[in-house]
């Protein structure tokens, strides 16, 4: 049976196992501390045209937001998330875990949008006993939302000049950045988005890799000292050098942009077979994740045949389903997919 | 200006005082193994009819919150609150500080349901990555609430019901339960109450006391070691007979319910008067404290000679004002707001 | 029988008692916003020459010291402390609850060196693997310390300047610094401490109030947002003005200094006796703690008529004693004792 | 110039890479729900003779040592570990991070022994003030140690005999553990491991993994909830498979022990080159790390060729030198490196 359920199901683009292979027996310091690390970090830090950025390599998606959250906020401060995010969601209150409140904002698209941080941060900063309320000092977003959404370079803009009038940081969880950088509806370059925000990581794990996602620091503010951080929330990998390695060869060529956007392609022609057959999606999304409206029936046909995830039950009784590609997908089961779709 | 806008604008009862005055000079041991201490314990118990119980002296109420969720949950424990319910509002994020996550759940009165909470925990029990969920391990509730509202027998039962089908804990917050025991619309014994939960707490710095909340732990599985997990989080006073000394006088002579019961029945002339006027309520509220609806004039007037407080905004234009009695209050003045109301 | 085993034994000086009678009515704002509490702050800001310092006051000596490392300290930062300061033994684990790691550094007399501090910085600094190390930033000491011994003005102001050049913040715990302001050998002014430090507290407990500590903080750099952390902590009164009343009363016409210099004198009396009849000490203390050394058979007798602290088997077979006064200790109980002294 | 600086200066073993490249176009489930962590967990428990056990994959040490800590621990609870632990120095704080505190015991050897905890126990357990201390409730050793010392058989019997009797949890760090299975000096079997334990972990990352380490839970008090508990340290990967492909290998045909068991014979011959030489050791190691005591100069010529670990400046001047060899070492360069010694 082939999974469309999830785009972590194989483990990692040839090109990069094909790496890891021809540096294996090389010997080099640990933590991060070696030539292949500091290589991809340059490549990184070119790709995004962020010169100053500090780049640091961890190993996955909760691991690295609650590393960043814990090096960037004092005690008593709070993250915004929208109620679908990972962090509010699938984390086990690991945001918690490291004394930080989440303050979940509700989304139907699955993005936050400038007026709503304003007038949330207004709420706050004109409540008389705001003293006794854990205080905003970031906000997290994911680009392309957990359920597929992305955001314009205008909301982005928007959205980061609202930040840094209230003082709040901007996070943004690349955990399938590759997925938005090629997209074709994608209208900002990787520049736009290092530009717009404090913070933000590239997904290695989704992405092309075994695993791996590359925080990028912009803000100065949250620089010193991230790896005593990260090591003390048992986020540096010994072998450092596997990320490095690994993330040098995805920024090399233009893989890691190229693998994705193919998996976003196939995810848009799954798109338009639904469209094309009157399916209703839960939001419009222009990347690799499609929820789409089943009814059961819909949804066990194709289950016959492939792995799908079914998300959630919806009131009129109908599925809300996640088809998944990634850049591991095949072109053959793709179009048997969309064959099947177009035979309920 | 006379305060109604909050129940802990004065000191303590002056029975109370008389006693703390009585034992000044007495030389006992600290952290609450005095006698003093060993006397309240033995009234508590008797007056709520547990006596199995174990009963632990602390300061203030979010401090007994955290301490409580702290004992009672693993790590990646969550505990269901009420939107408007302490926890989820006026600690500053405390009970994430001490690595829990709050799930908050809407409620129009402050008040969560059996149904609620049945629904919410088959949602998490049945969802497929539940594992990578905060486990929901604890109900917290007010009694009365932060609006005022009050649980009766029935609805409490019935809450409890569920929790011990689910496995979660019941913590109830009497931060203000004073005001309940005493109310003309209660219809539970401080012993139903004892019997329909896990853990309480007696809250004394708004009801008489000059500060101080006891813990009322039921269940055996959270009684080993709280106090040393209260030492750990700063909760135990040195001279723990202070919060015996108070404690053992207001469950002396029935002092306790008697003095709150004073207070609520002003809070109930004033809300008369409010109702006979035309006011509308935020919630119905049968305590202390009352949360009517007025326009900015009608606040400003009374503001005039009395201290309310503006709770919030509403979307219509007028305000949210919290009218407050206590043990404390004057019945002269009780009669003037009155009075002032009906001029309105 | 009379005991000498601890400085919290009793309520409070008569003239604290008198205040929070007399006060007792009044109504007043919550959390430390209102008249009484500024009135200290200033008292307290001039007493110790500090007139930009932030006053904060909290309730007892553990929460005040998870509180302040709380707010000091980034994730990743440890604190120095002697082995037998109270953050390395009796506080059940409060500074690691709140995350930080406790750096115990051994100290005969209960002290810490500018040389000890200067070392171990060197050792951190200079280590190859520092970044996977705990960060030292802030020396805790105690004036007086757990063992009553003192520090002189020069001993501080090169622990400071030590501290201020490797960038480690100073925190001293006061939880008894009213018997070192009243003691003979004291050799600092209040204004010297405040400025050989970045953050004090002035204990309140243990010295003449019922409860509390004033935090003193000098170092702006940790004065954002105490009032939230320490709410989030838990320890925050409601009515703060419990503690405003009493510090302000403390801090009027000398009473702090005053009744505890008595305290100190009585130990130092009984130090005498002890002298004259040939005991030894743990260390020698110009304080209000005496901590002597004892056969069993001296311990046992002076127990049949006061209660006194066996702290420690020594490995000679005797007993480390503590014999405490405080400014509530009964003249005549002094002299009792140390005739019973002389019998021995 | 050739490391022998430590172990974990390579990637991983050739077999191991194979069935990664084998398997990387597998589609599975996520998090450690497929086949072959599956099987690897089956594998594990007959290797150990656990049945009963749950095994898990975690990624890296500092990691494994928090999420397990954190697991099987209360708030106020403690784990004794020796000085030179891992706990206790390298890992910034981690254990603190979560909470809990490190109960630094000394130790010449890195050993812990059943006398030193028997009396730790009853100094803890006899003091009438425990309730004010960090309670302890796990014994932290590394088998073998951070210096290269090992557990006999006998040593870890008495050990957990002692634990039991005091309640305490023994866990045993296996970061290096295939050094010890495969040790000429070594009298346990793996299963008098597990059966001497309550949880212990097999490291893959330097014994020749890319990357990972196995828990293995024999106490059924530690295993309920442990994913969840992991997934909110962020410790769960998203690829688990990854995991579990690689131990899968690593305990097929005794791949694990026998290539641990090389680098243990080389260090060993190296050793011996060095005691003929008249070297003395900081302690007796009959595993893959050797802490040698050079003159600096000898240090400086030995580095012209090698990669060495200088560890510590010993007081006499002398330096305290690691030298490491691991499942990937050279015989060649092993040969070279003694032929070196030698001519010292």
């Amino acid at each position: 049976m082939y999974r469309f359920n999830s785009d972590y199901t194989e483990g990692c683009h040839p090109a990069i196992l094909e790496r890891l292979a021809a540096t294996n027996m090389d010997q080099t310091d640990g933590y991060g501390l070696d030539p292949y690390c500091e290589e991809a970090r340059t490549k990184i830090k070119e790709y995004f045209s962020c010169p100053n950025a500090d780049v640091h390599f961890l190993v996955g998606g909760t691991q690295t937001n609650l590393t960043v959250i814990c090096a960037a906020l004092r005690p008593h401060q709070a993250v915004f998330g929208a109620v679908p995010s990972h962090i509010n969601t699938h984390e086990a209150g690991a945001i918690e875990h490291v004394g930080h409140r989440v303050l979940p904002l509700p989304s139907e698209d699955g993005k936050l949008t400038a007026e709503q941080i304003k007038s949330e941060w207004i709420k706050y900063d004109t409540d008389p006993s705001r003293e006794h309320w854990a205080q905003p000092k970031m906000v997290y977003i994911s680009q392309p939302t957990e359920i597929g959404s992305m955001y314009s370079k205008k909301e982005l803009q928007d959205l980061y000049a609202v930040c840094k009038e209230a003082g709040l940081y901007l996070f943004i969880d690349g955990a399938r950045l590759g997925y938005v950088l090629g997209a074709p509806a994608n209208d900002m370059t990787p520049a736009d988005l290092a530009a717009n925000c404090d913070v933000f990581y590239i997904g290695g794990t989704k992405c092309g890799l075994l695993f791996g996602e590359a925080v990028v620091i912009i803000n100065d503010e949250i620089k010193p000292d991230f790896r005593t951080i990260a090591k003390q929330c048992g986020a540096i990998m010994a072998k450092g050098r596997l990320l490095g390695v690994q993330f040098g060869a995805a920024f090399t060529d233009d893989l890691y942009t190229r693998i994705c956007a193919k998996g976003t392609q196939q995810a848009l022609k799954i798109k338009q077979a639904l469209l094309d057959c009157g399916f209703k999606f839960v939001t419009d999304s222009p990347t690799n994740q499609q929820f789409v409206i089943m009814t059961p029936a819909q949804f066990a046909k194709l289950s016959e045949e492939f792995a799908l995830s079914h998300i959630a039950y919806l009131p009129d009784g109908n599925y809300s389903v996640r088809i998944c590609t990634s850049w591991a997908t095949d072109d053959a089961q793709v179009d048997k997919l969309i064959a099947m779709i177009k035979e309920l």
